[in-house]
C-alpha cells in the first residue's frame, strides 16, 4: 500500500476558496470568511458567489473557472449536487485540496455513498485531497486559516497553542475542543474528518507529525477503518518525539454499537485496539478530562523513561491518596536515602521523611524549609518526577512568593525532571506557578494519572531494541482448511512444535515408533470414519514399554472392528504421551482494520470463564511474546507459583514468536489459528501444540 | 457496647468559651473568635484570658472557673499542660462538649498519649465529649459557629449548604471542604476529628444523621479503629434515608503504610472496609473529585432503586462515550419502545432513536423538537435517568432560554425521576438549568459515574427484605486449637458438612463403615504418628466394594508397619470417595475491627493466583451468600459454564451461611477458620468440606 501524500498547504493555504459563500457571517458560507478576517489570515480569500460581486467586502467570483488563481484549497458549502460540480471543477483547476462541509453522502444511504465514492475517484485523478464531506471542517490557531462553521473556530482571542487536535466527530470535538481551551490546553490545529471518504485520522496524524506548530498529538476516534495507515501516522509521530493520546469510544457492547450506528466505518475489536496503541506507545483514554490532563502535563515535554514519583506534601492523606494511585498505574515511589531522611527529621522533627514527605502545614509556616526538603528530593531521591501538594496554601499571598521563588530555583538547577503542583485557589497566583514550569492540577488522583502517562510516552521513546522476527517463508496454504496432521506438519515446518505422533499401520511399527518417541506413549486408533476415538475405548494412555504397544495394538483394532464393523481402520497413531505440562493456548485471528492478531491465554477455564487472553499484533520477536507471556494474570502458574515447576517460558515464547510470523507469511487468505493446549513442559522440556485447526479462505 | 450520647449543642452551641482567647484575629486563639463575629453566630462567645479585660471587644473572663455561666461548648487553644488543666477545668464546670486544637499527644509519643488518655478519662467522669486533640475543629455553616481555625472556616459569603463534611485529616479536609465549595457543593458542617481520643467519624456521622440541616454525608478517613460505632452510625444514616459517600485512603499497600504512619489508628484490611461499606450502602469513592460529583447530585434526593438511562444527545461520539461508561457501572440503558422510536424518526429522519437517542445539531436548529423527544423518553422509554448531552450548545444565549423552558415543563411532570445535563459555556445560564433541577456536568463520564452512585443508594435505601440468619447456638470452643476431627465434629453440630468418615479399628467395622457411607470409599491409615499418609500409600482412593475394603484394610496395615514400624496404629479412616465436585474455599477470619469476616472463592489457582474472592461480615443468611457466590469471577464454574454440571449452589449457601452464624456463636476467642476445600458437588448432591482448620486463642 502507498500512502497518499498531505499537502502542506492544507494547514497553510495561500489561498482559501469558499464555494457558496455568503454574506452572512452567522451562514454556513459566510462563517468561515468572517472568521479568516477577524484573525487576520494572510492568505488571500476568494469567494465564489454567482449572485454578488463582493462577499463580506471582497470580491467575489461567479464560478469557480472564473476565480484569478488557482486556489491551494477550497471550502465547499453548497448543497449536494452541485457539490458534486464544485469538486469537478475545482479538480479541473488543480486545486490541492478541499474541505467538504455539505453533508447527505454515505453517512445516509447506499445512493449518497456513491456519490461520495465519485467524488474521490474525480480527486484522486486530479491529486486532489478532500476532508470530508459531512464535516465542521478545521482551524490552524496560529495563521488564522478557518476552514471550519463550528462555534468554537469564529471564537477569536483564545491562544495558539502546540496540541494537534483530529476528532472524527464534529459535536464530541467541538466539545473536546471547547474543554480543552477551558482546561487551558491550545490546539494548534482542530481537524475534524467528518466521512473520512479521502482523508481519515491517520492522514491528519501524519500531517500533525510534521507540523512544527504541534508537540503533541490528540485523536478522538470512533471507529478505524485504515489499520495500516494508522500505524504508519503514529509511528511517524513517535519518529517525531510527539506524543500521541487517543480517545477510541464504543468500548463496551452497547457503546460499541452505538458507534456503528453513528459511523460507517468498521469498527475492529476494541481489545485489538488496545493491544496495538500499546504496542506503538499510543497512550488510550477513557474520558475527555483524563486527555486533557494528559495533553496539559505533555506540553512540558518532559517523558521519563524511568519513571519515579517522588511526593512532597502538606497532607498526610493527599500522600496516601498519592501513593495509592501511583501503586495502581505502577509509577514507582522509592524511598528517600536513610542520610537523607535523617537530615530531614533534623530540620523538621514532626516530618515523614520516607516519600511521601509529609512536611505538615509547618512547611507554610516556615517556608525556608522548602528549598533543603525539596533540593534533597532532586539531588539525594533522585525522582524523576515531582508532586508537590500544597492545597491552597501555595495560593496564599506571602507564601505563593516564597514557595515560587525556592521552588523555581530547584527546577532550573533539575531541569529534566517533571513538576506537578496540587493546589487550588486565586488562579492567577496558579498561573504564576504555571509560568515556572509547575503544572497545576487541582485534584492529586489526576495528577497522578497524567504522570504515569508521561512514563509510558518515555518508554516509548527510549525505544528498547527488539529482538528480530523470526524469519518463516515459503509457507503455501492448501485449498481448504488442513488436517490436524496437515496443520501440524504446517507448524512444525516454521518451527512450531507439537507432540510427536506416528501414523502406524503394523504392529511391529507402532513398537518401532513408540521406542523411537520414548515411552510412555499414547495409543489411538486410526481411522477416517471413527471421529470419537474414546467413546469406542481406542485411546490408551501411558502404554509404558514394547509389550504392552503389542498388546495395545490389537485391543483398539479388535475393539474398533466390534464397535464399528463397517469403518475403514488404517492402523494406530502412536504419540508421546506428554504429563506436568501446563494448559496454554495460542491463537490467531486475522482483524479485518489490523491483519493478524496473536492471541495467547492459559487453557481450560482461565480463557473460558475469566477472559485471561493478551493480544498483540504479527509479527513479533521472542522477546515480545514473553512479555505477553508475563504479563496475563495466570502467568504465576507457569512461573512456579506455589512449589510448582517453572514452565519451558522460553520455548513458549519462541514457538508464539513463530506463530506469529507464520501467520504473516501465510498471507490474506489465512482466517485463524486455534492450538488449544499447547503443552508448557517443565523449564527445558519445551513446549507441544497438542491440537491445531487452521482456518484459511478457500482459493 | 454502649454508644455515648453526643450532645446536640455541639454544633447549636448557645455559648461557647474560647480557652486562650487572643484579640489578635489572626491567632489560633483569635480566628474562632473574629470568625463567629463575622458571621453573626447568635451564641454568647465567652473569651477567656487572664490578661486582657476585653477580647475583640468582647468582655474576657481570667479563668474557665471566672465564667459567668456554664458554656456549652469551650474551644482549647492554649498549649500542653495548660490544656490538660482546662480540660478538667471544664469538666468541673459540666461543659457539655470539648474543642481541643492543641496537638502534642497521641500523634506525637507515649507520653502525650498517656497525657491524652487521661484527659479523656477526666472528660468521661464528667459526662463531657472531646473532639480532637491536635484537630483544626469544626464549623456549623447554618449559625455561624465556628470552632475552628482553618482558612476556610474564615471565609465569609460561603452559602450553607446541606452536606455534613466528617474529616480524619485536617489538611485534606480543608482541601476537600475548599475543593466542594468551588464545585458548588455546600456544606452544612464540617468537622475535623484529629486524634479521635473521644469523638470519631463515625460519633460525627451519627449527628449528621439526626442534622435536620444535613440532607448527605461525605466521610474522609485513613483508618478505623471503631468498628461497630461506624456501623450503627451508617444505619442511624441509612435510617434517616441521607445518604453516605466515603472517601477511605490507604486501599494500596503503600498507601496502607503511609496511613499507617499518618494515624495512630488500627487501619483494617481495604478490601474488608470495602466489604462492610457495600453491605451498609455506602459508596466509596477513590478519588476527591469522584465524591463531589456524587455529592453534588445526591443533593437532588432522588435516588432511583431500579435505575435504567436514557440519553438524549447532540453528538452520536457522546451517546457512545455514555453508553461504554453506563455499561461498565451496571446502569441498564434499555431501548426506546418500538412505536416511540418511529415516531422519533418521523419528527427527525437522521436521529437515532434506540438510546442513545442522537438528536443531532438539528435539536439546537429546531428547539421545537425538545418536548417531543423528552416527553417520549420519560412517559414511553420511562428512565429513571435521563442525561441530555448539549455541551456548549445549551448555553447559547436564544437556544438556552427554549431549552429551559422545555426540558423545564418535562421535569414538572416527571418530578421523581433524576435530571442530568452535561454542557458547557457561561456558568450564569448553566446556573439557571440547575435551578430548573437539571444538575451540569461538564464530562459525560463524571456524570454517569454520579448517577450510577444514585442507583447505589436508591438500592440500598429501597432495603429488600433479607433471609433470616441461621441459628447457631451453644458453640463451646476448645481450649486449644481443635483436630481436624474435632473442627468436622464443631462445624457439623453447627450445620456445616463434611465429607462422612469413620475411624474404623477393625477390618469388618471398615466393611460395615462404608457399606453405611456407600461406595465407592476412601480408606486412610489411622495413625497420630503419621502425618503424610500419601508419602507412604497410606491413603487408596476409589475402593469399590466390600471385598476391596478388606483388601485394602490389610494392605495399609502393612505398608504403615512396614514403613514406620514404631507408628502406634489406630485402624483405618473410611471415608465418602467425592468425585465430580467443584473446589471451593470458605474460611473466616476475624477482623480486629469488625469482627469475623467470612470468605468464599473457587480453590486452587482461583484463590492462590487470582486472589478472586469475596468477602462479607458475619453473619448473614442463605440469600446474602448466594448474592456472595454469583459475584465472583470464576462463579459459572459453578454455574455450569461450557456443559458443566451445575454445583448445588442453595447448598453451598446453606453452607457459607451457617459458617457466618457460627462465627459470630463462637466469640471472640475465634481467630480464623479454613474450609479447604469444600466441594461443591453437583446439584442436588449437596457440599461437603474435605478439610477443616479452626484457630483459636488459647484460654
Amino acid at each position: 500500500m502507498t500512502t497518499l501524500s498531505i499537502p502542506d498547504c492544507l494547514l497553510h493555504p495561500n489561498s482559501v476558496a469558499v464555494i457558496g459563500a455568503s454574506d452572512d457571517p452567522i451562514r454556513i458560507g459566510g462563517r468561515p470568511i468572517a472568521s479568516m478576517l477577524a484573525k487576520g489570515f494572510a492568505g488571500r480569500i476568494l469567494p465564489v458567489n454567482p449572485n454578488r460581486a463582493t462577499v463580506q467586502g471582497l470580491p467575489a467570483y461567479p464560478s469557480v473557472a472564473a476565480l484569478p488563481e488557482v486556489p491551494d484549497v477550497a471550502i465547499i458549502a453548497v448543497p449536494g449536487e452541485h457539490a458534486v460540480t464544485a469538486v469537478q471543477a475545482l479538480a479541473d483547476r488543480g486545486t490541492k485540496a478541499v474541505i467538504m462541509f455539505t453533508a447527505g453522502f454515505a453517512e445516509v444511504n447506499d445512493e449518497g455513498a456513491a456519490t461520495q465514492a465519485e467524488m474521490v475517484a474525480i480527486a484522486r485523478r486530479a491529486g486532489m485531497r478532500l476532508l470530508g464531506p459531512n464535516t465542521l471542517g478545521m482551524v490552524n490557531m496560529h495563521n488564522g486559516f478557518v476552514g471550519s462553521f463550528s462555534g468554537f473556530a469564529s471564537a477569536t482571542g483564545s491562544r495558539p497553542g502546540r496540541v494537534g487536535i483530529v476528532s472524527q466527530s464534529g459535536a464530541y470535538g467541538s466539545h473536546l475542543v471547547t474543554s480543552a481551551m477551558e482546561a487551558g490546553v491550545f490546539p494548534s490545529s482542530v481537524v475534524m474528518t467528518g466521512n473520512e471518504a479521502d482523508l481519515n485520522v491517520a492522514d491528519i496524524v501524519r500531517l500533525f507529525a510534521a507540523d512544527p506548530n504541534t508537540d503533541v498529538i490528540a485523536v478522538y476516534a470512533e471507529g478505524i477503518s485504515d489499520g495500516p495507515g494508522l500505524i504508519e501516522a503514529f509511528r511517524a509521530a513517535h519518529a517525531a518525539r510527539k506524543p500521541v493520546v487517543m480517545m477510541k469510544v464504543g468500548r463496551s457492547e452497547v457503546g460499541g454499537a452505538a458507534a456503528r450506528s453513528h459511523t460507517a466505518s468498521i469498527a475492529g475489536d476494541d481489545a485489538v485496539i488496545s493491544a496495538v496503541l500499546d504496542e506503538l506507545g499510543v497512550v488510550r483514554v477513557r474520558t475527555t478530562e483524563e486527555m486533557l490532563d494528559i495533553l496539559r502535563l505533555a506540553g512540558r515535554r518532559i517523558f521519563p523513561a524511568n519513571n519515579s514519583l517522588g511526593v512532597v506534601t502538606v497532607s498526610g492523606g493527599a500522600g496516601v491518596i498519592v501513593s495509592d494511585a501511583a501503586e495502581e498505574l505502577g509509577i514507582p515511589m522509592p524511598e528517600m536515602p536513610a542520610a537523607a531522611q535523617a537530615r530531614m527529621r533534623k530540620l523538621l522533627p514532626i516530618c515523614a521523611a520516607r516519600n511521601p514527605v509529609d512536611v505538615t502545614a509547618q512547611f507554610i509556616n516556615d517556608t525556608t524549609l522548602v528549598t533543603p526538603f525539596t533540593e534533597s528530593m532532586m539531588a539525594e531521591g533522585g525522582y524523576a518526577t515531582l508532586l508537590a501538594f500544597f492545597s491552597y496554601a501555595a495560593a496564599v499571598p506571602g507564601v505563593a512568593d516564597s514557595l515560587l521563588q525556592q521552588l523555581g530555583d530547584v527546577r532550573k538547577r533539575y531541569p529534566d525532571r517533571l513538576y506537578v503542583l496540587v493546589a487550588r485557589g486565586d488562579p492567577t497566583i496558579l498561573a504564576r506557578f504555571e509560568e515556572a514550569g509547575f503544572t497545576v492540577f487541582g485534584d492529586p488522583s489526576r495528577a497522578v494519572t497524567a504522570i504515569a502517562a508521561m512514563g509510558r510516552f518515555g518508554e516509548a521513546f527510549a525505544g528498547n531494541t527488539l529482538a528480530p522476527v523470526p524469519r518463516v517463508t515459503n509457507v503455501t496454504l492448501p485449498r481448504q482448511a488442513p488436517t490436524e496432521a496437515e496443520a501440524k506438519a504446517l507448524l512444525a515446518k516454521a518451527g512450531i512444535p507439537s507432540a510427536p505422533e506416528r501414523a502406524c499401520a503394523e504392529m511391529e511399527v507402532a513398537v518401532a515408533a513408540a521406542r523411537e518417541i520414548g515411552f510412555p506413549v499414547v495409543l489411538k486408533i486410526l481411522s477416517p470414519d471413527i471421529i470419537h476415538k474414546s467413546e469406542i475405548g481406542g485411546v490408551l494412555l501411558n502404554v509404558a514399554n514394547e509389550g504392552a504397544v503389542r498388546e495395545g495394538f490389537a485391543l483398539l483394532l479388535d475393539r474398533a472392528a466390534k464397535a464399528m464393523p463397517d469403518a475403514r481402520i488404517e492402523g494406530v497413531l502412536v504419540a508421546k504421551q506428554m504429563n506436568g505440562g501446563v494448559e496454554c493456548i495460542m491463537g490467531i485471528n486475522r482483524d479485518p482494520v489490523f491483519g493478524p492478531i496473536a492471541m495467547f491465554g492459559l487453557g481450560g477455564v482461565f480463557v473460558e470463564v475469566l477472559k485471561d487472553v493478551v493480544l498483540r499484533r504479527c509479527p513479533f520477536g521472542p522477546d515480545v511474546a514473553e512479555q505477553m507471556i508475563r504479563s496475563i494474570k495466570g502467568a504465576p502458574l507457569l512461573l512456579g507459583a506455589r512449589g510448582r515447576p517453572v514452565a519451558d517460558i522460553a520455548a513458549l515464547a519462541q514457538a508464539l514468536s513463530q506463530l506469529s510470523a507464520f501467520a504473516v507469511a501465510a498471507g490474506p487468505r489465512l482466517q485463524s489459528i486455534d492450538l488449544n493446549p499447547v503443552l508448557a513442559m517443565p523449564h527445558g522440556q519445551g513446549v507441544y501444540a497438542v491440537d491445531a485447526v487452521i482456518e484459511v479462505d478457500p482459493e
